[in-house]
């Protein structure tokens, strides 16, 4: 792994989880990073969401660690926020550095007091850990339901000079209040001005996490944030902009389509590419609707070709388009052509759906250029046995 | 079975099933009959929905029968609105009416031609068999994945004489492009003018159909329609409506809740009342939201006492509510209390969730009244199964 520079990683088993697995975790800049994050749009939102964005505003986004504890998502509880804030500040204290400098993210189970001493206690151990090389232990110890680590990093040339991004991430479904949630950290050794830093997080969200659907449900938790230190000496530029937009972009999209594939009890991940729609929103209605059908999804799970759900699934999806217009492909496979049924071998076919990748392409003819990619995985029983019994 | 005065009812087997079971049915008023209906608003639609419209429009809502297909959806295929037409045609000749008096439905199968010559061949004897007392055939003729036949009926005094209001329906997904749909159709011996009906059927729709989620998916089928023959010799005036109004919707409900239950490998049908919402409407969104959540449906599979998905479907529905004021009541214990947990006895709620029928109550507190009841079902490995093999 090609990390980004200056960067300082470090994990530990605090006794929040029930199990004997590291569950408090940190990353840490050695110099003050330019960070920007996006939460959760839930209502109903985890004491360490809430404390993020107070700590981003009174820091000016100049950030030095984030503080990371699974097991428990601290929301919902009477001592919510006073643990966020005390274990920030006893992290912030032993980094030597200002409390609204630490970004706390919690994930695990809702509506269960998190004792704080449990964090303060091990952030001694944890803080003598810290090193450039234990981000994969980082990348454990945020897992819950997920059955693997998911990590993405990248490497780009920017006026002469080399800058590395790393991101890390979690989850299975898109939320769990009780063992799950969506976390993700994104670390980079370039210097990039705040506001673009910003809008680029922004873009780069909307094109992966927000293109991005296990079972349609939505964390009080959810957490993705960046920090860019600068420690390559490289300057993100106006005009190197582009170039750095897609390369995070990318980091965030293998980021995004590994919780895809990783969906709970999923066998498959599913890309779903829409183009010819009114607009890249109309687009992206489609792609969700048919993303979030648990028709499709069971259909995909046992590589049924059947494309009467996906056209039905966009049908209600909101947005405006013929049927008569649209052309359908299953692994490349045309199964319907101006909204009817076209000729395909299906044992053949069904022969291809059994692939670990399924891609579904949704074509509507014409001059309208509105497009979306959208990532998914198919619905099996296993999803139905995690979720069952759960908290019990 | 008090039946509405009036009405014919036939079913046979066709040959469009696969399996020998009946598949085509009339549902006939003695006299034309003013017809009300609410349709799918999936862009893609079949057929029969299309041409239902129009004769609705045609013969100004005097209609005399309809005619239904289970097998096949007679959706999203080359020949579909010719077959549409022309079996339309067929009973119209036979029942001695207009073409425009006959309503065609159709479910099953999307994106395979439908024979017409079936339905034609069929329809002499099918007329034959024409009896007030064949109700219950024709309800189990329209069954697709339902396991059980799904009817209501109920019996009101307007102005000293007696009216009867039968319905039947059919689904067991919101929608199935391969095998279901849902399909509703309620007949009553009132005089109903058509304004009124048009007026009771939608605020009836609103509070049954569109209030019930079993997958979130939209059928390209869906037909809900109202007759009303009059035969009872009792006219619902202006003073009438408010009475009418209730039984209709009750059996609606009946119906809506019927689906629920039986909703493809469902074991208990959910109960959702919202109250203390902003607006009606708000709080119809926060039911939909805990409805169609995945996480709270595979929770209440597994008998398992788990607020906090429930807390947090609610909190990404859209509606605007402040979590500190919520409680929530599972089978009327209340689990949560001003959004923080509540102390309950967790052996006992676990044991009373292994009921049939689960009750979920969601509580704002203060002086806002907007309430909201949806009817879903739980989320099992059955589901899956039945879904994941379905067209193959």
């Amino acid at each position: 792994l090609k990390l980004p520079l200056g960067f300082q990683y470090a994990s530990a088993y605090a006794g929040i989880r029930k199990v004997e697995k590291d569950d408090l975790a940190l990353i840490v800049s050695d110099s003050p990073a330019e960070a920007a994050a996006v939460f959760t749009t839930n209502r109903v939102q985890a004491a360490p969401v809430r404390l993020c964005k107070k700590h981003l505003r009174a820091s000016g986004g100049k950030v030095r660690a984030i503080l990371i504890n699974a097991g428990n998502a601290n929301c919902a509880t009477r001592t919510g926020d006073a643990v966020a804030a005390e274990t920030s500040r006893a992290a912030a204290a032993i980094l030597g550095c200002k409390a609204e400098q630490v970004l706390p993210a919690s994930t695990g189970v809702i509506g269960v007091e998190l004792d704080p001493t449990k964090i303060t206690a091990a952030l001694p151990k944890l803080a003598k850990r810290l090193s450039p090389r234990r981000f994969l232990d980082v990348a454990g110890a945020i897992m819950t339901t997920d059955t693997v680590r998911k990590t993405s990093t990248a490497e780009v040339s920017i006026g002469g000079k080399t800058v590395r991004i790393a991101g890390m991430t979690k989850g299975a479904g898109m939320i769990h209040p009780n063992m799950a949630t969506t976390l993700a950290f994104v670390m980079t050794d370039a210097r990039v001005p705040a506001a673009p830093l910003k809008a680029m997080l922004s873009e780069g969200n909307r094109l992966s996490y927000s293109s991005l659907s296990v079972d349609g449900d939505m964390s009080t938790n959810d957490t993705l944030t960046v920090m860019a230190n600068g420690a390559s000496g490289a300057s993100v530029t106006a005009a190197a902009r582009g170039l750095f937009q897609e390369v995070l972009t990318h980091v965030l999209q293998e980021l995004a389509s590994q919780i895809a594939r990783d969906g709970e009890g999923a066998r498959k991940l599913i890309t779903i590419h829409v183009s010819g729609a009114s607009t890249d929103s109309a687009a992206s209605r489609i792609a969700r609707a048919i993303a979030n059908s648990p028709l499709v999804k069971t259909a995909i799970a046992g590589a049924d070709p059947n494309w009467g759900r996906i056209i039905c699934a966009a049908g209600y999806s909101g947005a405006v388009f013929s049927p008569s217009k649209v052309d359908i492909l299953l692994q490349g496979v045309p199964v319907c052509h101006n909204g009817l049924a076209a000729e395909f071998g299906e044992a053949e076919l069904t022969a291809k759906l059994k692939a670990k990748d399924v891609k579904i392409d949704f074509r509507i003819a014409g001059k309208r250029q509105g497009t979306a990619r959208f990532w998914t995985c198919d619905l099996t029983e296993g999803y139905i046995g995690i979720n069952g019994s759960y908290r019990t």
